[in-house]
């Protein structure tokens, strides 16, 4: 339980992180406790943690949970206050870890992939941040439910593509992977640099540059990534299909270059 | 307490109010708890609460709480799942309510008035809905204060005046007072309403009309509004003095008779 004044609750004054096991082991541990450092830099959260300790903490809790594979959600508020928008520098921050047990979801489902519509991007300014403010894509999400589409698609007032509501986007185009550059439009996803990692070790071309709506319309394949749910292909957006409307080839072997570099024991 | 999973605490997946009592009696109660159904209602969230179970438990906790003036706090979350950015329609919502004793800052900060900074409004855009997605104003109003200033005042894209970071704004300009109309991208404040509805009955022309930076800062009067200060003199925007420095005619005239219409006994 956390207190009812807790800035966390009160004004979505937090930030977080979700990690995941393989083989038992936290994956990628220091980068996501890096960039959880970064959100709290970002908002100006004053505190004394050390990465040492979070992933001491994180490693602790695996443990004890003892599940074959676990995931990790790691949050950080302010700190508890009476209620005011402008927080003392001196309350010490709500450090909030649970651990679930992590299954990946069927090979059908992977292999029919997701309906995903187009949402206009009406979330803030700095979406690189990752805090809990995330209401416009718990909106998204339901209004893609709704349609009965899986997901939504993040496209900004420009017409290009920021993000889908919890995972990096990703098209194939002239046989080249492409996404989004990085900027305050979309987070900076741990899952997303290591694709492109892989996806460079395959020998794949590949550009991190602005994808517009049309362009996603037009992509041969479409896939999201995140901690949790790696690669998961898009294969129909906006009622379309993509390219033949399975998950292609180069998202089949980036999955594939990814499991083989970092997952394995 | 409320449970780590609360969609309030992971999601902002929230909304809420913030009442007041006049001599000892919740003030505008109806117009508070019509516009917490329309936040409800904005966010998808199905509850069954009903506006008189909703007053009758806020004037409970009024009588409970036994204080000369009270702010009553009243929040409800979508409820309480296993971590998802989808939520199920089935789960309960949370409803917290907290009161406080209320007091009005002293006559001589009133005369002072506040210093503002204008800071670009890098909020979402839906912020007619109250929720607790407040980030963005925790964030612009720490950034006021870093500065020695009091508060900070959203300026959009397009340059005209948003609205402050916890109230709505009010300039005076050729004898006439104005406030910028209801949008998407401010919160439709219940005292703004009762304030407009003062400045008609003192004869004072008024007009909901567009507010340019230009305008804000070339203003004879600026005031901000809110349930809990009521109005509030602005006398300093991005260092620069508004019209003489000190408060206002129209804003002492305009609060003397909300005042009078609204809080007697």
């Amino acid at each position: 339980m956390v207190h009812v004044e807790d800035r966390g609750f009160q004004f979505a004054d937090s930030v977080y992180e979700v990690m995941r096991t393989y083989n038992g082991k936290l994956f990628a541990a220091e980068e996501h406790v890096a960039r959880l450092f970064r959100s709290l830099s970002a908002i100006g959260l004053e505190h004394r943690l050390t990465a040492k300790e979070l992933i001491g903490i994180a490693e602790e809790a695996v443990r004890r949970a003892a599940f074959t594979e676990a995931m990790v959600y790691l949050q950080v508020t302010r700190g508890v206050a009476k209620r005011h928008r402008g927080a003392s520098a001196r309350i010490a921050p709500t450090v909030v870890i649970t651990v679930r047990e992590l299954h990946r979801p069927p090979a059908a489902q992977w292999e029919k992939g997701l309906s995903c519509i187009t949402v206009a991007d009406n979330r803030w300014g700095r979406c690189d941040i990752k805090t809990v403010a995330l209401l416009a894509n718990v909106l998204a999400y339901h209004a893609a439910q709704k349609t009965g589409a899986n997901d939504a698609i993040f496209i900004g007032a420009d017409e290009t593509v920021a993000e889908a509501t919890a995972g990096n986007i990703f098209i194939v185009a002239r046989g080249e992977l492409r996404t989004p550059p990085k900027s305050p439009r979309l987070l900076s996803g741990i899952t997303r640099d290591k694709l492109l990692e892989a996806a460079r070790d395959a020998g794949i071309p590949c550009a991190e540059r602005t994808v517009t709506k049309v362009e996603l319309l037009a992509a041969d394949e479409v896939f999201l990534s995140s901690t949790t749910n790696e690669v998961v292909p898009v294969t129909v957006v906006d009622g379309q299909k993509i390219g033949t409307g399975k998950p292609g080839p180069v998202a089949r072997g980036v999955y594939e270059r990814f499991l083989m570099m970092f997952t394995r024991l």
